[in-house]
């Protein structure tokens, strides 16, 4: 069976990374299904998807309206259509970075390193994995697979689609971006005497349309095989870079200044974190593609483009 | 303010536990309300608590059935009465034995030990555990008392109120309970060959009045200082006694003899686990007072009055 003939249900398909894989799925021939309830995105979100890969494909696009929480809800979404694999990121994020490697002790983070979470939004990731582990125990015929995601950031190179954060945004890309369109005065660097090139803190950042190619190829990879189990993997691109970096790779991309305020380190931020890759690139045979030149070329046009993100004015 | 004029909610106290600790807080003068789905408990076991406390105290008592995970009910709970406190028990219960500190490293477990979940119910122990401490964190006006119970067996001396499991229970003492009173032909004693005394493995149970006292005394303390953070503390007797001398005290207990079945360890089972008590008697001032004798004559004088739990009949 081709993947023309499978359906996958994306829970929180309206969301950032969501809207990336759901134009990726449709892209790679797949049915796809969202259910989200919009309480941290918005449904121009899945105009601007449907936009992008045209009437043909968009027929085989299904928005549902709805909450994960609500038995109702998902009753309705299991008895109209059959499903052939999920990927869920229905969520509310709430702390700035990727956490549940915490503070590693080694680097680049392999996956069978323990999990420590430094934040009660970690621990939601850390028993989520935990959870999934004992289903698939429970139900041996389910294969699961974990992805641990770094730092994504970037757009879909249309520039139709993009993150578009409530409020002040936490994570570094939203809030440059917010600082070179006006919408923020500076940016707050917090730590500049950390033990790496520069003195800011080192992270992995990953392209969202690299991230988005990493979740086709699990679904493949579910698909391909009788049974997999429950496996993690991270998707990361196995290079660090540092705040000051990606603040100058902004600004070569948008020929904007961005004002930076250098700030004391905030506890429990971690020097540096990167992925280890190997694993995800033998088993799944996906690799980041795009380096940080793409990234805010990308997150720039969507920013430009969209300045008050999927607003149209203020 | 008296413990007559607080209200305490019980979440779970049509339940085994819940029930004796709601006729131990009544008796002690505060206000109870329940609230219980009666998904694995039944209104005999409330009517049961009233008859215990007397029409007096009955009067401080207030059942509500409903359900935690319906907002709508904790909403009308909630607005209907204020609460100086809330006890935790309802939940599921899944398997046999107190599994959070797993196969420990050492006995007896001290509370600081690291928590190891040996199973899917052990872990969802484990993660209310975090999760209570991150809202502690969150709200640091909250006081928060996290209590281990080891192996809660016996019953109220009166012999009106008990455990009583759906179905073939999992647990030692039940299962001895219906062997003696015929619903039950043998009882299997998993290990012979444990390095212990006898060679049938050794836990630490406890009287479930001490395990109910053992809540007061929680109360008392989050009433009575002003800030105590998110502690743990260990409810057991601090000595352990294998199957093969429960059995024996039951049999001297009920003058029944209980025919045994020798068969092979269980996967997973610890060889032996009893509690440090340390902590809790020097900081809660409580300690079990009952020995394996008494907690024997109660179960069986709850087993010899209701052959058939809360049910009249078969």
């Amino acid at each position: 069976m081709g993947s023309s003939e499978k359906t996958i249900l994306v829970t929180g398909g309206a969301g950032f990374i969501g809207t990336h894989t759901v134009v990726q799925l449709l892209n790679d021939g797949y049915r796809v299904s969202i259910i989200d309830n919009l309480d941290n995105s918005v449904i121009e979100a899945v105009h601007r998807v449907k936009d992008l890969v045209g009437p043909e494909l968009s027929q085989k696009l299904d928005f549902n309206l709805g909450d994960l929480r609500n038995r109702d809800d998902l009753e309705k979404l299991f008895s109209k259509t059959k499903f052939d694999a999920v990927i869920h990121f229905a969520g509310l994020k709430a702390v700035a970075e990727s956490v549940v490697y915490g503070q590693p002790e080694k680097i680049p983070c392999v996956e069978d390193f323990e999990l420590k979470a430094m934040n009660p939004y970690g621990r939601t990731k850390l028993f989520l994995e935990e959870i999934a582990r004992d289903i698939q125990k429970a139900e041996p015929d389910w294969s699961i697979i974990l992805l641990r995601y770094f730092n994504p950031v970037g757009a879909h190179e249309s520039g139709k689609i993009g993150e578009d954060p409530k409020g002040i945004p936490n994570n570094l890309m939203p809030y440059i971006q917010q600082v070179a369109v006006g919408r923020l005065p500076e940016l707050n660097v917090y730590g500049h005497d950390y033990p790496t090139k520069d003195g800011s803190a080192v992270r992995d950042y990953i392209h969202v349309m690299d991230l988005a190619d990493g979740h086709i190829a699990a679904v493949r990879k579910l698909f391909s095989s009788e049974n997999i189990g429950c496996i993690a993997y991270n998707l990361g691109t196995g290079s660090g870079t540092s705040v000051l970096e990606m603040v100058a790779a902004f600004e070569k991309a948008s020929g904007k200044k961005i004002p930076i305020k250098l700030c004391p380190r905030r506890p429990g931020d971690a020097t540096a974190v990167y992925a280890s890759t190997e694993k995800a690139q033998k088993e799944l045979g996906w690799k980041a593609k795009y380096g940080i030149a793409e990234m805010c070329k990308d997150q720039w046009k969507w920013a430009s483009n969209n300045p008050w993100g999927y607003q149209s004015k203020p």
